[in-house]
């Protein structure tokens, strides 16, 4: 849809035609092309929007956008919403919405519906109980194919996901059954000989990061979720989850590269909070490498005897900072995907320590080359190409275990990654190189 | 399941007890738990666990030990685990076995499946004709509900998945209707009454990154794939989206660490390819640090006469190092997410602008009191604030506008992260350090 014809025909109130392209376009890319109007436009259109996909449209806009409708809504429009929004994305809502907003909406909600608001409303940020939706399809043990795929067929319209069915006993989960074995089964078997016993599932405090992680281990589209008490209280669908998978994949990005994660997109952001999510990180390692400074200022006599020694600074500091990133990277990012973990320290030392010594020599060798045929002088291609060794022993080494032992510390290891290890690095590497001088060259 | 208990079952030979762990736990468990068995081992347990799991199972399991059963399996076994894999996976198998073994399996298969085999296997490697499978369900406009759903009682158990069927006329995709409404909706409406003919779909020559993202963007389970004549040829399923998705960021983050991107695990990955794959960058990186380190030594005199000049240096890098990898980060991972276009690039950098100097600001000045309290040197305290602000400036201008243009070139954005962008901006934020030097403190 080209959206600059779309604007016009809103602007000129061919009404008609607007509404015959949102009555073929899909929620999402309606939403999209919402995005752009202002708010007066906004409300024109939405109301053209065929009540069947409206409340989905309405999910999939920004929070500014769904605060401005809320605001100008009806009465009947706003509880027409509320009765087509899922449970989860009702609760996303409530989260985003101002104090005001929120207080309108709980009014046109029934008692049941505010209950199960409330009770969702207080899971912890990122546990699974604040992800999940309360709409499921549930079975007994002695429910036949036939009596299933009619119960389906009475209620299942309004619940989120209808493909995997859960078999209850005294609210307890015993068992699931597939939509697909409802469909391809004679139709008086019944749940019990039906279903699987042995599933996957998680607790409303299970990490949301965790419960995202088993949908694409075990290739699964909901997972159920019981409270402490062992009650199913809820599912997390595969949107929702691949969302989440987004959400944290972004964070640790952020994380690895010095930046406090945002909650919004970039655009979205003001100068002031990019400014903030930015400044902590690099007034932590700028005061931090006041270490590095003091250990140069140090050896001024040294430099001051030989000025070439401090050309070759950068060089050393960006390959440790470069090798370090490298190793922990990989770490890192093995944690996330469970490929690897805090038992397997010693082994990842190991491996990294020979790699190590691997790239060490052959950087190491090439610099010496090119040391020879610029300056011709041995003595600084050997001290040189000593410390670059030593300097990537230390990144790599520094860069491999830091991950692991944030990890053990419960601490997110993408906080151990490039910037953090690029400071503690160039430190060590400082050190070796101006120590090495000192001796290798006779200065003091 | 307690991993030692099974393995001592096994190596008591308590067959009985091990089949009925086997027969309780899921398919990806089991493979898991296989894993660490020795070859012979291997193929013990893999022939207790039940036919209707076993090639599930197998579809879990390491290439080397796919590899290894195909290989011992005898004839039967072979094809009993053939006809129950999934087209896809039949295919991503043949891909990573050695060329005996796959001669071994193309004997074995049907001519008709062999003919679709090698349709999927000419596809590119990063397309998404690579991931996706051609068993699906398709019905006919005339055909009604209750035909529908006889006719995946009849067929769909072989389908990998029937959530969504696909209406063929010609061949040609002409709508889709999902489970969900065969399931809530009356017997005689016919799929023509029901289809949805506006529908998400990809060519099968669609890079599989873009056809992943429409999962996430549209909340999808599966994707219709049609083929340059828009014949429908296929689809692709939410499970293998989610696996290129994280492929992807795995990849991403790689690129973003200097790393060439490696197909296998950390662990599975051998000491030389981790050497080679980080060797690459970290020599080209190196050799570009000559030129930093040729301007530095044109100004030997100049700290020389000022050595603690000289321990300010790691500080700024640094700085204009982790400055460029946080903007870089957001613009790449923006880019990724298609938050962020090339269209977008003098808004970003205006946005950028504005963030560094706020930055920038602050650094200096709290940079500019750390100098003064311990030099009690206005001069140096001007001079190393100043090339901060430059450093900032240059660091994040840079660091936002080269993804972009890589974007736009069609390379991936991911190269250009911090360890490139720091060794950019190093050359940079010296040579302003030291000509500003020079000229505030008469040195030449």
């Amino acid at each position: 849809m080209n959206k600059d014809i779309f604007l016009e025909l809103l602007k000129n109130k061919e009404f008609k035609a607007v509404k015959s392209i949102l009555d073929i376009m899909n929620a999402v890319d309606i939403a999209e092309l919402l995005s752009d109007l202002d708010d007066k436009e906004l409300i024109q259109a939405f109301r053209l929007i065929q009540k069947s996909k409206a409340a989905e449209v309405f999910t999939e806009m920004s929070n500014s956008m769904q605060a401005y409708l809320v605001e100008k809504f009806s009465e009947k429009e706003l509880m027409d919403i509320l009765d087509d929004l899922y449970m989860d994305d009702t609760v996303d809502l409530l989260e985003e919405l101002p104090a005001n907003l929120v207080t309108r909406i709980l009014d046109y909600v029934d008692p049941e519906k505010r209950a199960q608001i409330n009770t969702l409303l207080n899971y912890p940020e990122d546990s699974t109980g604040s992800i999940m939706t309360t709409e499921y399809v549930t079975l007994k043990k002695d429910t036949t194919v036939a009596g299933a795929l009619a119960h389906i067929k009475e209620t299942g319209i309004h619940k989120e996901t209808i493909y995997t069915c859960y078999i209850l006993e005294n609210r307890k989960l015993r068992g699931i059954v597939t939509a697909k074995e409802l469909l391809t089964r004679d139709d008086d078997v019944t749940m019990e000989e039906l279903m699987k016993t042995e599933f996957i599932y998680v607790t409303t405090h299970t990490d949301q990061e965790e419960t995202a992680k088993l949908f694409s281990k075990y290739g699964l589209l909901a997972i159920p979720v019981v409270d402490k008490q062992g009650f199913m209280v809820g599912i997390v669908t595969v949107d929702d989850a691949m969302d989440v998978m987004l959400d944290e994949t972004t964070e640790d990005m952020e994380l690895m590269s010095a930046l406090s994660p945002s909650e919004t997109s970039y655009f979205e952001t003001s100068i002031l909070t990019h400014a903030k999510n930015r400044i902590g990180w690099l007034m932590f390692l700028m005061l931090s490498a006041t270490i590095t400074q003091t250990i140069i200022a140090k050896y001024e006599s040294a430099f001051a005897a030989l000025p070439l020694l401090v050309s070759f600074i950068p060089m050393l500091t960006d390959t440790g900072g470069n090798c370090g990133s490298q190793s922990s990277t990989l770490i890192i990012r093995g944690l996330a995907l469970d490929e690897i973990k805090f038992e397997d320290l010693f082994k990842v030392m190991f491996k990294e320590f020979r790699i190590a010594l691997i790239v060490g020599f052959v950087l190491s060798i090439t610099n010496g080359i090119y040391i020879m045929i610029r300056y011709k002088n041995p003595t600084i291609a050997f001290l040189v190409g000593l410390s670059l060794i030593a300097t990537i022993l230390m990144a790599k080494i520094i860069g491999s275990i830091l991950p692991l032992i944030a990890k053990k510390l419960h601490f997110d290891p993408a906080i151990m990654a490039a910037p953090l290890i690029t400071t503690i690095v160039d430190a060590g590497s400082i050190l070796v190189y101006f120590s090495l001088a000192t001796k290798l060259l006779g200065l003091a």
